[in-house]
């Protein structure tokens, strides 16, 4: 952990500084729990009735709340985003530590960069190609011709299976499995014929990937993810999926095969999109939505009904049982034609 | 394996002996598949059709239908409870084994109760503190800091990342992830920073865990369980959540990052709850519901709409796509204002 | 990797050739990126914008698109199923090469066929049986009394809890975890009793599991998979489940405890079914539907509402939380008796 001068920070940062620049600060906390050492941050206006009464040594906000800060105060157009570069100088991830564990199992044919770090009981196998300073961690298994780019860190646990490519800078936590087949089945006779899966998975750069989330190698292309997306836990991504760059998806999305997103879309949690669609760039899915149509214009769409009292939303669901029903009552009441009632079946166009 | 005698049961477990006290038994079974070594058990009126034609050597029941019993039983005002904990005699855990696999990889600094077992590729990193009678099963990862109280056992493949801290007695079943870095994420420049996670992760006494569950570190302050949580499989927990004492979730579920449960509530499966939200004790939220506000009084709250036949459910979703204009026509029908359709908008207030 | 003449592949896969039966072929491709030494296919309508383009060797399509097809072209009642089995003669899974690994920890009493692989990094338990020409990948770990039928792969990291027993030629994907307790727990004085978990789980033949899905032992019986079940990644099995042979499950669903489920069912991503359910043969759910009762008829069943853009999803979810008040509403406007209205109460009979 390193410590601070606020000086420092404001003119690294471009902040402007209200009050003393020797303070220092040597950890980060919530502005309710924050001590003297401590540096906070406000920029969810839900916190803002903890600013008064902080004891932090500084806090980072925006011009609009600094009049109401008690101690000094880093002042800055985008208040998150400071803080995170803040607490990476706090906080800077350790150094890799070149070396191989002595019970990681690697094929002779692999080639590992003599600064990367191989963890206990990590497989590397046939052709790898492990870039600088990488960390592949404990228990980690690659399965065959599996390339890793520099700087790229696999905490552990992970599984790559064969021919998955990670760009730069990536992260990825334990629990993920790359690069698995894809669900491809052939209905045959009453049965299911296992269609071969024999495309990828190319993941570029700075990419992130959460605990538990499983990434699927193409039916025949390859399943990729472009530079700088974020993914959550416990994800699932199909085949022959493409997610565009800087796209981020919350923990327990599913997005099924075949399927295109775009650059700098957001997808909030328990997502799902069906398979064979495309959404364009600049699209924001709120949570536990379910897209079964492609997005073509940039916006906001949701979908997730909210849960009410037990008796109440019980009373509301078998009336959405019988809601076409009611809306031919309605019409009739109206007067309106019984012909344009087919409007009900107009569910399946795009968005 | 252990045997009982019916009499011994029924005074250690404070039940109504109908029948032999010398009758034994030795495993448990369904009453539709029982033999006469089998206790069995009813609690679900569901299976009160199997009852009458048994042939376990016991059943655990309640007083009502202990009449249509046709062998001996243990009457209960819980059969359930008492099922339980007479099935754990039968079962018994078996004891730790101390000892530690030659293959596992602890570092040196770590300290491991005399009385754990470690199992074959293990690895523990450093100031570990296992205490005692803990099992940390085969593969498992505990990266630096991790502390286990005694008696917790870890069945394999687990992976706990930095500083993760357990209490004791508890269960945690393979693939689970603890302490992966939250979702944090900050926009800058259409880019995304990371925003690094420092919380850790607190567990407290008798938490069950279920297989590939995972679990973030805090952003800042710590992610909780309390005593007696019980989480079932591939729950995702974001960062800084706090989930009250003896509460328990079913499978598939996901709690967004900063929401708090309170005590003794039931999440049913694939039940997904917003962040930042605060749910009170004593609070049964029903499957597949989605909690994106508050709920501040105890109760039972739903939100999953069943399935039906695909033609009919499709013209009602198509429906319900224009509801809000079917509600303004029903409303000029019965000559309400235009100015109180505004109503439409208040679906954001805590419930 | 093979290669095959147009004319070989069509009289082994009774396909009419239209074209020259010495072109051969090397590769699979889509019709759009295909080369000349590529073999394509055309199943999907969605696709078939890319036929008169395509550059492919020859392609796989039914009679209907042979006119337009400007290659050769192999001719099939079902193009999908034979593209399937060239794409296995072309890419053949290859052969296991027996051995076990010098880091392989194996119980003494374990019996390994000697044509079994057993990966780095394998644990397999007391009592173990492991069958001719089975893949025990890299970091699985087998507890006590696991059988393996003949010619089954687990690819790697993958872990079985005592007890569990798979057939022939099943194929089992990383971070899959089989025979974790079920979520059985019994109410006793506001707190949890762990119900002791004793059933085991039976897997058929020919049985596919996507990487990261749980399988959860019985309760007192097993948890049974029967013949050529399907399952995608990140699907959670509740206990007792009992699933139809061929029938196969998209990604991300989740089936709660004691249902069943029967033969050639399919079901898609996201679907929630609630426990204690019986759904018969030949029944279809679309994605993520919610099934909380059995169906005991044969045919499509949905739920998912798909998402709408923001503003207008959010009011009409508001008028969903008041659709029974519009019901009454219109009752009254259609002069229908106050006492027929408590069919808003049904919602729960079976469907």
């Amino acid at each position: 952990m390193g410590t601070a001068s606020l000086g420092e920070l404001a003119v690294r940062f471009g902040c402007t500084l209200q009050g003393d620049p020797d303070t220092r600060v040597a950890h980060v906390a919530t502005l309710e729990r924050a001590d003297p050492q401590a540096l906070s941050f406000l920029a969810n206006p839900r916190y803002r009735r903890y600013l008064a009464q902080t004891k932090a040594g500084a806090v980072v906000l925006d011009a609009a709340s600094a009049a109401g800060c008690p101690v000094p105060a880093l002042i800055a157009k985008d208040p998150y985003a400071v803080y995170a570069r803040i607490a990476a100088v706090l906080y800077p991830t350790p150094p890799v530590i070149p070396g191989r564990h002595a019970t990681a199992v690697v094929d002779p044919s692999a080639v590992i960069d003599p600064t990367a770090a191989i963890g206990p009981f990590a497989v590397i196998g046939a052709r790898a190609r492990i870039g600088a300073r990488c960390t592949i961690g404990p228990a980690c298994v690659l399965l065959d011709d599996v390339t890793i780019g520099a700087d790229t860190r696999l905490v552990a646990n992970i599984t790559l299976c064969n021919s998955v490519v990670f760009g730069e800078r990536c992260l990825v936590h334990p629990g993920v499995v790359i690069g698995a087949d894809g669900f491809g089945l052939a209905p045959s006779d009453g049965e299911w014929l296992k269609v071969p899966q024999v495309g990828g998975v190319r993941i570029g750069n700075d990419v992130e990937i959460g605990a538990s989330t499983t990434i699927d190698r193409g039916a025949i292309e390859d399943t990729v993810l472009e530079d700088g997306v974020k993914l959550d836990n416990q994800i699932q991504i199909g085949h022959n999926v493409r997610i565009g760059a800087h796209t981020a998806i919350a923990g327990c999305s599913g997005i099924s095969g075949s399927t295109t997103i775009g650059a700098r879309c957001m997808l909030g949690g328990m997502v799902g999109v069906a398979g064979h669609l495309t959404i364009c760039d600049d699209v924001v899915v709120t949570g536990r939505s379910f897209v079964n149509n492609s997005i073509r214009k940039p916006g906001y769409y949701s979908g997730g009904i909210p849960a009410d009292e037990t008796t109440r939303f019980r009373k509301n669901a078998a009336r959405f049982h019988r809601l076409d029903e009611l809306a031919r009552q309605v019409r009739r009441l109206t007067g309106g034609t019984p012909g344009s009632d087919d409007d009900a079946d107009d569910d399946n166009k795009d968005a």
